[in-house]
């Protein structure tokens, strides 16, 4: 299995796309930039789902559900949201299809054209806040915690498996506040929520910051995102939180009376994460063999391989296997017993490892004899024979090790390649090298940042909450500047 | 709140609106026919998806996602899918929009018009064979057993919160088999699946049968349905789950080498539950005082309501309700304690009377000094004092009193509304005088059913599986008939 990748160091972007066919994650459908999630990759997600989810209701958030569809002339009420989203999106002009003259084919049909087009979400501020504006009439109906999981489509003209696709897969947070502050606060305890479940659980370090004017949600006051950095050198937005102001309330006229009968607009948040993320977890922990999962978001954490000759053989193992297999469920680790006989041990063993299941146990005869049981490890690819009666202690620890392990190797390689640069041609230079996250200072104007991108190709990913005060010169401009500033060329 | 509502016996669908915005379940959207699902009826939601889901996984099925978008194409692939399906849909024709000449509009830009329309998914079949068509080869890739959760679009020109929406979300199972046979199986593992599920957590009790010709799912060579009374009289079909034969592996050419070597088409089966599973366990068990939630799938299981004049008063009733909080949270029972103090204790009792929250628990300073709480049961209305002591047990033990009676109370209603009937001038005025279930002959022929709907608006509901072989005159025709079939008029 694993010798169909194509080596990393060779083509990191070949490599991607070999791993997320053959580790069975997605693949193109047959609607151009559309992607399929096949069960291996949907059952990653719904590991990121449930443990975000947990994490949005412990911190208070509900979930709810609104349309599919936005009608056309709402994109309009916010001037900059319209810039950012209304342009490559999906248009529904028509409600009826009938037959063609033929009577084989279907057309559509000319009569059944809406009055208003309708818009397939790229986002949901529109439509939510078109409803918030019902929901809202005093500080008492203050503060809205919403969550949405669901389907947005942005019809992207280049598109790679869960990194940029058409429609993909999301969680959108839409909040209300009665003031500034309150809404301040969200978005600062999401980008926490966000950074503490991307190490914690992806095992991916990253940094939060504040994005620059450009790169801003569009309709946002300001947006604060959590940046992590791939192997190949290029960085990831893994997740942003949006303070947005009174924008949408004052594009939907909602507002509130406030404890004094004072009437004023809502201050509202919104925040969201996708199906991106396994294009994160993916390109920050897998190599030649294939995925490395966090032992906290595999769906199958320890899959257990017999070795065999006979069926008698097979007989003993199964009911050994069995047993290892409920007593490790019964702390609620998920194992897989794979008895199949129609494929060889070899075959197995790359298989899994292609799957970056995080331990796989062997189990052969001679190990019954001897109440052992062989232990590998994806992360490492290193084995140990371990007793049987042990085991039960020994797997726990060791998926915490895993989790450790791969964050720890994640956090060196993300600082072994930052760095701290002051002279443009150097800047250039490490980029081209070897990518890598750049900290330099950065004069505070759009327009540098922008020529930096148009002769870099790097952005400026984020100016990090723990960027300290720091005299300096723009890397670009040369004029004076107070701190420094994350650039890299990003997914 | 309550008495806001309209009586349900007055005007049942007015009753009906009503309460599903008082309740604050769902509401209109903006979007003619798309509702918003609010958070109390999305956590409804998400206490259905999760007891399905975990009896999916429990039957061997993996979740996956499928585009949203369906290529018009496909849908002429299958001829009676088509006629079905491709008609009353929501159609994307143009991927772009662009500033009109004022600079302040938008308008769809001619120039993004897609070559091909796409279609947003009415049901999945044909986007999902489409991608079988690549995944199997032989026996060995067989069965698939995949379920996934969506939003889907029929363009429906009424409709109802929940009942019957332009978008709503569903499940839609997907299978493919070597033979069948197990298709075959499946069909009826599923159907039975829904079943239990109905009576064991929603406490509604279903006829699980056969679809006739007539309202078989377009593409199916049968349809299994479970079909429920609601308290007005109309049945509604709570689960379909189809047995498809080869006829979207022939739509999509998918054939497999079985264990001879043999070339066949695979064999098919699709199964579908959506949110309008709400509407049913509103219409099977609420009453005029608003809903009333079987307790497996109640958001809160309980709530407590602290009766106080002063704040000292409070703090005591706090420290207690706390306490049988934490308790019967232990036991993993849903626990509210409601202690605003913007609302009295009579609002509060109201508001979840009408939220249909299982059990309420009140608690005064008189209950702190005589250890005792009063009990109070949605379903029957009835309280009784009981000694805090004893709650850990007595609540457990409530709910599943609860659970028992409301299923027990549909059944009744059932039963009592359930008609054998032999004379076409009974059929009639049964219809109209009461409706329910009306079982009775028919001679089998697609034109008599038709007739009959077109007489009475009454269908055949089901042809149910335990309907015993009786020889008797068609209700209609007078022809000879085998056996009684299910007749109602329906949501």
């Amino acid at each position: 299995m694993a010798k169909f990748l194509t080596n990393k160091d060779e083509n990191y972007a070949q490599w991607y796309n070999d791993l997320v066919i053959k580790a069975d994650l997605a693949e193109n459908s047959a609607v151009r930039g559309c992607m399929v999630i096949k069960p291996y990759g949907y059952a990653i997600w719904e590991k990121i789902q449930a443990e975000l989810d947990r994490l949005f209701k412990l911190t208070g958030h509900v979930n709810a559900y609104f349309p599919l569809f936005i009608p056309k002339s709402f994109f309009t009420r916010e001037a900059a949201h319209v810039e950012g989203f209304a342009k490559e999106c999906a248009v529904v002009t028509h409600y009826r299809l009938k037959h063609d003259e033929t009577g084989k084919g279907i057309v559509v049909d000319p009569e059944a054209k809406l009055d208003e087009e309708l818009i397939i979400r790229p986002t949901s501020e529109t439509i939510i806040w078109n409803s918030y504006k019902n929901w809202i009439r005093s500080y008492r109906d203050l503060p809205i915690l919403i969550n949405q999981w669901s389907n947005v489509v942005r019809w992207e003209m280049r598109t790679r498996l869960f990194l940029r696709t058409a429609e993909f897969l999301w969680q959108e947070g839409h909040t209300a506040h009665a003031t500034r502050e309150e809404a301040v606060e969200e978005t600062n305890k999401i980008i926490n929520l966000y950074a503490g479940f991307a190490e914690n659980s992806m095992a991916i370090p990253v940094i939060k910051g504040y994005k620059s004017e450009n790169e801003r949600f569009a309709g946002a006051h300001d947006t604060y995102a959590i940046e992590a950095l791939m192997q190949d050198g290029k960085a990831l937005q893994a997740g942003t939180s949006h303070f947005l102001g009174q924008n949408f309330a004052k594009a939907f006229d909602v507002q509130f009376t406030d404890k004094t009968g004072k009437l004023d607009y809502v201050w509202a948040t919104s925040w969201g994460a996708s199906t991106r993320l396994i294009g994160a977890l993916i390109m920050t922990h897998a190599d030649n063999n294939g995925l490395v999962l966090p032992p906290r978001l595999a769906p199958i954490q320890v899959v257990i391989i017999p070795i065999y000759k006979s069926d008698t053989d097979l007989e003993v193992l199964t009911a050994t296997a069995l047993k290892i297999k409920a007593s490790l469920e019964s702390k609620g680790i998920s194992v897989k017993f794979d008895n199949r006989d129609t494929h060889k041990p070899g075959f197995k063993f790359a298989d899994y490892e292609l799957k970056g299941v995080p331990v796989r146990l062997a189990l052969g005869p001679r190990d019954i004899e001897n109440k052992t049981v062989e232990v590998a490890r994806r992360d490492t690819l290193t084995k140990e024979t371990i007793p049987l009666e042990s085991l039960n202690d020994y797997i726990p620890k060791l998926l915490d090790d895993i989790q450790e392990n791969i964050l720890k190797k994640a956090r060196k390689f993300r600082d072994d390649n930052t760095f701290y640069i002051d002279k443009w041609s150097d800047f250039i230079k490490t980029l081209d090298d070897q990518g890598g996250f750049i900290m330099a200072h950065w004069d505070g104007t759009p327009e540098t940042e922008a020529k930096i991108k148009e002769e870099t190709k790097a952005t400026i990913r984020c100016i990090p909450f723990d960027s300290p005060e720091e005299d300096g010169k723009c890397i670009y401009s040369g004029r004076p500047s107070k701190r420094r500033v994350l650039f890299a060329r990003s997914y």
